[in-house]
């Protein structure tokens, strides 16, 4: 067989110049032809239309963005305690930390326990440890060390601890009202840049004008005001779905997230780059999960009597955590994914005769007569073919 | 030639609605067809095992975690040193920043400074100067600005240089026990709140009870209390691979990553989300690298004096900084993956016969028959095929 | 019709070993032919030079970098204002926050506001709220609580308000010049460690000597000191294309980020993993937008008068945010990525075909030609072919 096929091959040499192509059978089958067709058009719709229009196959995409944050916040408020008497807070006490990071933590309420120095006091103890130690005897608590005796105030009580510590500890403290309660009025600047570095461009949220006025009157809106990066608290939270004053009253404190999303198409400019922002609330929510809830923290301030003793005053606060975080990524047209993305999708296309040849094969009723005609059986066909020319 | 095969042609429209599909060669060669069956087993098994089990290529994934994280720390140390007295240690001192965050740095050692005042002094050098500036004279160092003056301070001596700066200057110190020597019994709450944007999917890592006693003495147990993510530091440091006290004396301080992973299968439902811990030291670990080493900063308390003068502690700190990072995906059944894992398998298997391919044309020995059959050549073939007919 | 074809494929049932392959057809067209092999060569150039050479497709990557960032300042500067003094800043002051974090604020110029108390005193009114308030009514503004009353300093003046608040209240103050002249001398040293988990690997940017003085003396260089993490602060904003008097003063504080590169190819080894470090300036650049320029923030330091009484002491800080990032990838020989690459880069291929297809059939002169003998119609041919056999 193979030295007739072999004569018959003569002069048959295949040159790297020629064009080779798929022999392809045409199966007069309506059905599955416009199967085919339905599943081709599809395919064709989901290229075209998912990933060249919908996600921009034909664009190089850097998603490295460099994102510079600086906040600055604006709003003073007065507070009236029994602890701390009247104080004035501005952005240098309510800010913490104070330098303007892109997270930063905003008191809405206090408490206040000032003169504290080191000596021995009696332990306010909390509800829950009172019931375990109905025996009186004294573990190691969070608030000083034990000095091993115990005092009983009064002739119903369990008793407390002694403690050395920070004296007097801190009261019990429920939060009802917030005491900064205009902190919904501050306004937070959010001075966001950015820079794609792949594409050497580079962008602020910050509207580039000469007026100096202008943003100290104005306020964030999407439709008037896009590059005016100034809100309300109020506003932010109200924008995430809740309302300040219970976020820091009820809730005892919270954290905001304020995402800015910069999604630039580089093929329609610079002007039409634009930051979006978007505010979600980053903790539980739920009101009957009570232990999970809030954000408070203590910190001190230090100072020195006159003869050298060290007293302090130890500030428990509340507040509202705003985490400001900066996506972003930019896209150009690029020989590279265009290539790419067409390839994918023409091996996708392969699938489908894939699947049509199964149809085709196996759930047609001819089935026989196209597999016969599809696979070319070699030994065979090279010798009829052989004897016709012969 | 196209003359006659134009008239064989007629009648011959392809209509739209007739299919296509490649016409085979079936070659009977049996090592080639096991060789292929192999193969094609092979990448079967893969898209299967890898692509659609392993990394579950038929979800849409959302890697764009929005994480808030909240952590407390409690425990009250007591240290008694000779500059600063008897000090007790709470959070709002030994954590540094005090507000919580998913960074912080936990004080186990430090030096204190007392009732530095600006004024002139004899500076105290590091060995390493001394040994360069055996001519005594007096370059710029960190710890203050040079008068010009030199002082012997005894016969012996180098000299050292007189500063302007804050006086007393730091001590040389180099700790050798760790003084709040109960850190690591210490516990850390760390609070994650969690949010997959896209899937409207949020989840807590703290357990959701109305029990509040529960987060006052449970420990974190991977099988027992998953959801209590309270730790005790030197539990933490255990499970990194380090004993609290090495890192804490002998190191000089360090630095600890805690990751929280979530990998959420969301087809399987919100129970079946759950976050994993991983702790690894992230800072140098090999003893000999002395200078690279330890972690310590310094910060200072400043205080007025009646008078108006001010004076200020110095504190140089050494401890642990714990790095809390967030890292998650979320996967749900989406149809567009799904038809991406497939097509691109199948596009594979194109690849498993364009080698076949060549083992049956190159490396068989019948090949020369087989690249007869597979290469129909277009002029000659259309011509026999013609002549037969007409 | 079938049942020709059926007794015609008697004894021709295809064994599962039989390999099959597509049928091709060659069309001896040099022109076409020319074209697909150029097509065929890009496309193999693009696979061998793009996805292997330049983007190592052969490698499976881990880009989940583990990274610690520790810096430490160095210098010290003296200032001498009417306000405060004479005053020596350690890296203790300068830096905020002092504990050595990968985001870390150098203070260039300050203006500090002695021995605030809460009480009444006349506001200073900014410039843009003069021209706007013409009618001399009190609005509220950030820098404490109107009382109502209006005082009118001089006759000319158009009358200030009368505040509670901290007073004295903070001069308007622009700097001229930067106060600490030096902070361009100062050096920083960034620790970084980075961990692959993927891989087990992991590496410093610190050179592992034990020679103490190496790190003492040394100064970044690309070539000489690769692994001497150290700069002076006006070398970096050089490297970002800055002069740092100019970003200090003029500019009135900036932003500036150091990015750390791991590009490591572990194929290649331990000792060739370096990192790059890249500076960029992150804040607007050009001089005409004043209004959102410069990097400021107050802080305050509390005291205690010996009569109990608080005072505190307004900093306005002004100065540069250097802000550490650290990005990298590894990767490493693996098999699955590898038979994916050459698996893409073989379907796009197919893609060849199916241009070149179009040509042929369409573009060409002689196309009726090859569409007959590409697309062989099922029906006649199975009985001619049968026909000639019988």
């Amino acid at each position: 067989d193979s030295g007739m096929a072999g004569s018959c091959s003569k002069a048959r040499f295949l040159s790297l110049c020629d064009y080779k192509t798929e022999k392809y059978i045409v199966a007069k089958n309506k059905k599955v032809g416009v199967l085919y067709r339905l599943i081709q058009l599809t395919i064709i719709g989901y290229i075209i239309g998912w990933v060249f229009l919908s996600k921009k196959g034909y664009q190089e995409t850097d998603e490295s963005i460099q994102s510079s944050v600086i906040t600055k916040l604006k709003g003073v408020s007065v507070t009236n305690t029994s602890e701390s008497g009247v104080v004035v807070w501005g952005p240098e006490d309510y800010v913490i930390p104070p330098q303007g990071e892109g997270v930063l933590f905003v008191v809405t309420n206090f408490l206040e326990t000032p003169n504290q120095q080191l000596g021995y006091c009696a332990e306010v103890r909390s509800h829950f440890v009172l019931t375990v130690l109905n025996l009186t005897f004294c573990v190691f608590l969070s608030l000083g060390l034990m000095s091993g005796r115990c005092i009983v105030s009064d002739v119903n009580s369990t008793g407390t601890c002694e403690i050395y510590g920070w004296c007097p500890v801190e009261k019990k403290f429920k939060p009802q009202r917030a005491l900064l309660a205009n902190a919904e009025n501050f306004t937070i600047y959010i001075k966001n840049f950015i820079q794609f570095p792949k594409f050497s461009f580079s962008k602020s949220n910050v509207l580039e004008t000469s007026d100096e006025s202008y943003l100290k009157s104005c306020r964030y809106d999407e439709q008037i005001h896009p590059y005016c990066p100034i809100f309300e608290l109020g506003d932010i939270t109200r924008r995430a779905g809740y309302n300040f004053q219970d976020m820091a009253c009820v809730f005892q404190g919270g954290s905001v997230g304020i995402m800015i999303d910069w999604d630039c198409d580089l093929d329609k400019g610079y002007s039409q780059c634009h930051p979006q922002y978007y505010f979600t609330r980053l903790d539980t929510t739920a009101c009957n999960r009570s232990v999970a809830m809030g954000f408070n923290f203590r910190h001190t301030r230090y100072f020195k009597h006159h003869t050298g003793e060290i007293h302090r005053s130890l500030f428990k606060v509340y507040g509202v955590r705003f985490n400001i975080m900066v996506h972003g990524k930019a896209g150009k047209f690029s020989i590279i994914p265009t290539a790419i993305s067409v390839g994918s999708g023409l091996a996708l296309m392969g699938a489908v005769t894939f699947f049509c040849d199964m149809v085709l094969l196996y759930l047609m009723k001819s089935s026989t007569s196209y597999r016969e005609r599809k696979y070319e059986e070699t030994r065979y066909n090279t010798l009829y073919m052989c004897l016709y020319i012969c």
